[in-house]
C-alpha cells in the first residue's frame, strides 16, 4: 500500500495517506533543542538530553500509539465540531478530513482540509534559539464567514523522564505553571533554575496550564473537555500535571487566511516574550531560510548523480539527514528509545562519526574526543556512557553549590560498570573512525591531544 | 457530591457513581499475587514484586487515567454495539449504563446493566494459588433471546517495569505468546523460566495474543478493532506487545444467566490448565469462602464498638485492610507508585509493623528481621531497600548459573547508598516496632537472634 513519496525537488518526504502502519518520524533541531514528531503530530521534545532535559512528555509504547504530541485543535464555534491540524489526536475519518504531511530537512509541515477549512502547521527549530516554532496558517475555503477557536496544546514533562516511573508521587507535588502576557511558564521545582514555556499569537482568548483541567477526568487528548466546551478554564498553579493550552478565536471571511505563530521553548517567561518578538511571521521565514542555507551547505559537500533516482535522492538528502541526526543526537532518542538510556553507544557513535566527517567535522571531532575519553585503561570502551560524566559540573545551568537531584548521575562510578557491559569490539571502531576523520579533514593536530582514560584521575594526563 | 457508601453489613465500600474524581482502588491478594484495581477496572497485577514480577502493564499518570486494566468487553452480536462490565474502557454515558462497584476484603465486584443485559464481574485472588479469578455472571433481562460475544482482555507486561523506559526496543523483540487448549501463555525471553497465562471458560470462539492485533493501529482499549468487528484474529508469536484476548459467544434466552470463570495467573500453560480445573464455579465459591474466613479471623483479633458507626467500621474493617495491605505489599505499589522504586521504606515499614502485630504476627516478624538486616554498622537504616538484597539467590525461580538480566540489582553495592539517602530517624522507629511486636506476641525469643548489619560480611554474625 502506498502512503507517500519522495519529492526530490524540495527534498521532502510527502505522506498523503497518514495512517501509516508504523510511525514516520522527523527530527527537528540541530543544536540544543530537539523535537521528534511523527506524521500524526505525536512526539516530544527535549533540551540537550532526552533523559534529563525533557520539555514535553511522551508515553512510549502506549495506546493509542505515539501520544501525546505537539498538537493544534480547531473548533467550529458555530456548530461545536472539532478536529486537529494533524490527523491525531482527533482522528477524523480520512474520507472526511484530508491530511498531508511533508517531512523536510529540519522542518515538517502538517496540512489538513476539513469542513472547508484549510490549515497548515509548519514546525521548525531555528538555528539560533532553543525554541520550536509552529507557523500556522488557517484559511476559510467555504462560501460563508466562519468563527473558529484554535487550541495549541503540549503536555509538559518532568525534566528527568525516569521520574515517570520513579518517585512520581512526590514529583507531582513539585511542578507548577502560570500564565502571564500570553506565555505559559512551566517550572519543575526539583530544578528551580529550569523553565519551559509555550506562547502563541496576541489576543489570547483563554488558557489552561493544568492538564487535568484541559483534558478532563476520564478523557484523553482525543476529546479534551476544554475543546469540546469551546472554552478553557484559566487553570494554573502548583502540583499535578501541566500543559500549555492556549485558545485563540479567529473569524474568517470567505477566502480569508490568518497566520499565527506558536512557540515552545526552553527558558522562562521573559525568554518566551523575547522569542515571540523575534519570531514574527517574517522572523519565522528568516529562520526557515537560514535552515535551508544550513542544509544546502551540508548537501554541497557531497553531491552524487547516479542512474538511480532513489540512490541519488537518498545519498544527497535522506542519508545525510539520518547521519547528521545520529551524530548530533546519538541514537537514544526516538519513538522507542525515549531517554531511559541516554548518552553515547560506543560502536554506534564511532560509526556515525566515520560517516559525517565531511558534513559536520566539528561535531565529529567532539564525538571522537568523547569516545577516547570513554576508553578504560584496560583497553575497552564504555559500552554506553554519557559524556557529561567527564565534566566537572554536569549540569551547567545549575547554580554553584546546588545539590543535584539524585536522578542525575552523581558519581562516575555509576557508569563505570567495568567489563560486565563491555563488548570486545567497542574500542576497535575508534581506529577506523579517527582515520576517517583525519583523511577527510587533514586535522593532524587532533593526534597531538592527550586524552585521559575514563578511569584515570581527572587531574592527570593518562590512565592508571 | 456522593459517589458511594460503606455497607457495614458486608464490609464493602459500594461505589454507585463510578466517575469518581480520583481512582478508588482495591488490593486483591494476600500472599504472592497482588492485583490493584480501581472502580473502573483499571490497574495491574504482579507476582511478589511490583518492579520485577509484573504480570500486567499499567501506564501511570496516563490519559485516559488508570489505563489499561483487567477488562471484560461485551458485544451484542445482533447490532454490533459493545460496552464493558466495568465503566472503562468503553465509558458508556452513565445515564445509559448503570455501573456499581463493591470493594470488599480481598475482592471487588463490578456490576453493570446496559441494553437489558446484566453482568457481574467478581475479581478475587484465592489464598492458595498465584492466580486472579474473574467470576462472571451475565443475564439477559430483555424479553427476547440475545446473542453476545464476551472478550476478556489483559495486557501483559515486561517483567521489570523499568524496561518500559529502558531498552524498550530490544525488549520488544524478546516477548512471545501462544494459545493452546484455550489458555494464552506469555513468555518474556529475558527470563525464560517465567510465564504468565490468561484462560477462560471452555468453547473458545477466538483469541488474540498480540496487543496490536486486538486493539488495532491508531486505536486504544476504548475501541479495539477485535471487539468492534466481533471477531479476534488468532494472532500470536514472537516480538511486539502481548495480551490475553479471549472471545466467547454466549446465547441467552430471556431471563437466562450464564456463569463463566476467567483466570489470570503466574505460571505456564500447564499451570493454567490445572488452575482452570480447580477453579470451576464451585471452586471459586470455595476460594471466596476461604477468603472470608481468613478475614473473619483477622477481624476477630480486635473488635471495637463505639458510639460512632464510622469509627467502628473503620477500625473493624477498613483500617485493618489498609494495614494488612501495607505490611504485606509495602507502600510502593499503587496507582502512582507502580514499582519504579520498590522494596521497603524504612520508616513506613516500621510503622506498618507496629500496627499489624495483632493481625499478622508472622509477617511482622519477617518485616522486623528485614529492617534489622537493613541497618548499617554506623547505625542508620537503609532508607529504601529491597530485602532481596540479602538473599544469596535473589531470583529463586532462576535456574542455577543463569546470568541475571542487568535490570536486576546484581550487587548489594547498588543499594548501599550510604548516608546520602539516610534519614536521621529511620532506625529509631525500629525500637518502637520491636517493642510493639513483643508486647503483642510475647515472642521474646525474637531477641535471641543475631542479625548481621547490612554492610557486614554475609558469612559473619555481626557488622564490621
Amino acid at each position: 500500500m502506498r502512503h507517500g513519496y519522495f519529492d526530490t525537488e524540495r527534498d521532502e518526504y510527502v505522506i498523503d495517506r497518514v495512517d501509516t502502519p508504523a510511525s514516520w518520524t522527523n527530527y527537528l533541531g540541530v543544536n540544543d533543542y530537539c523535537a521528534i514528531l511523527n506524521q500524526t503530530g505525536g512526539g516530544y521534545s527535549f533540551y540537550r538530553s532526552a533523559e534529563r532535559g525533557r520539555v514535553t512528555r511522551f508515553r512510549a509504547n502506549g495506546l493509542p500509539q505515539d501520544y501525546p504530541g505537539h498538537w493544534l485543535y480547531l473548533r467550529d464555534d458555530d456548530d461545536g465540531d472539532y478536529w486537529s491540524a494533524t490527523w491525531q489526536p482527533i482522528g477524523k475519518p480520512l474520507d472526511q478530513a484530508r491530511h498531508r504531511v511533508r517531512h523536510g530537512l529540519s522542518y515538517s509541515v502538517f496540512e489538513c482540509r476539513y469542513a472547508d477549512i484549510e490549515v497548515s502547521q509548519r514546525v521548525l527549530v531555528p538555528l539560533g534559539d532553543p525554541v520550536e516554532l509552529w507557523d500556522v496558517t488557517v484559511t476559510n475555503r467555504s462560501e460563508r464567514p466562519r468563527r473558529l477557536s484554535l487550541f495549541g496544546y503540549v503536555e509538559f514533562s518532568f525534566h528527568s523522564i525516569q521520574i515517570d516511573n520513579q518517585n512520581l508521587q512526590m514529583s507531582l507535588y513539585a511542578a507548577g505553571s502560570s500564565q502571564a502576557a500570553g506565555v505559559i511558564e512551566y517550572d519543575f521545582h526539583y530544578e528551580p533554575w529550569t523553565y519551559h514555556y509555550f506562547a502563541g499569537p496576541p489576543n489570547l482568548a483563554g488558557f489552561d496550564c493544568r492538564r487535568e483541567a484541559f483534558v478532563g477526568d476520564y478523557r484523553s487528548e482525543a476529546n479534551p473537555v476544554a475543546v469540546e466546551r469551546g472554552a478553557c478554564s484559566g487553570s494554573a498553579g502548583t502540583t499535578g500535571n501541566h500543559c500549555g493550552g492556549l485558545q485563540h478565536r479567529v473569524e474568517l471571511a470567505s477566502g480569508e487566511s490568518r497566520r499565527l505563530v506558536y512557540l515552545l521553548g526552553h527558558g522562562d517567561r521573559a525568554a518566551g516574550i523575547t522569542a515571540r518578538a523575534k519570531y514574527t511571521p517574517e522572523g519565522v521565514d528568516q529562520a526557515a531560510a537560514q535552515l535551508r542555507a544550513y542544509w544546502a551547505d551540508k548537501q554541497s559537500r557531497l553531491k552524487v548523480a547516479t542512474p538511480s533516482w532513489a540512490m541519488t535522492a537518498l545519498t544527497n538528502a535522506w542519508t545525510l539527514l539520518q547521519l547528521e541526526t545520529c551524530v548530533v543526537w546519538s541514537r537514544f532518542a526516538s519513538f522507542v528509545e525515549v531517554g531511559g538510556r541516554t548518552g553515547l553507544g560506543y560502536r554506534d557513535t564511532a560509526q556515525d562519526a566515520m560517516a559525517a566527517a565531511h558534513s559536520h567535522p566539528d561535531k565529529v571531532r567532539q564525538r571522537l574526543w568523547e569516545l577516547l575519553r570513554g576508553q578504560m585503561s584496560a583497553g575497552y570502551g564504555l559500552h554506553l556512557f554519557d559524556p557529561l560524566l567527564f565534566q566537572e559540573n554536569r549540569r551547567p545551568e545549575a547554580p554553584a553549590g546546588v545539590r543535584l537531584p539524585t536522578v542525575l548521575p552523581e558519581s562516575a562510578a555509576d557508569q563505570l560498570h567495568g567489563l560486565q557491559d563491555a563488548c570486545s569490539d567497542d574500542h576497535l571502531w575508534l581506529v577506523g573512525a579517527v582515520v576517517a576523520y583525519l583523511k577527510e579533514t587533514g586535522d593532524l593536530a587532533f593526534l597531538d591531544q592527550v586524552v585521559p582514560f575514563a578511569d584515570s584521575d581527572p587531574e592527570g594526563d593518562s590512565g592508571s
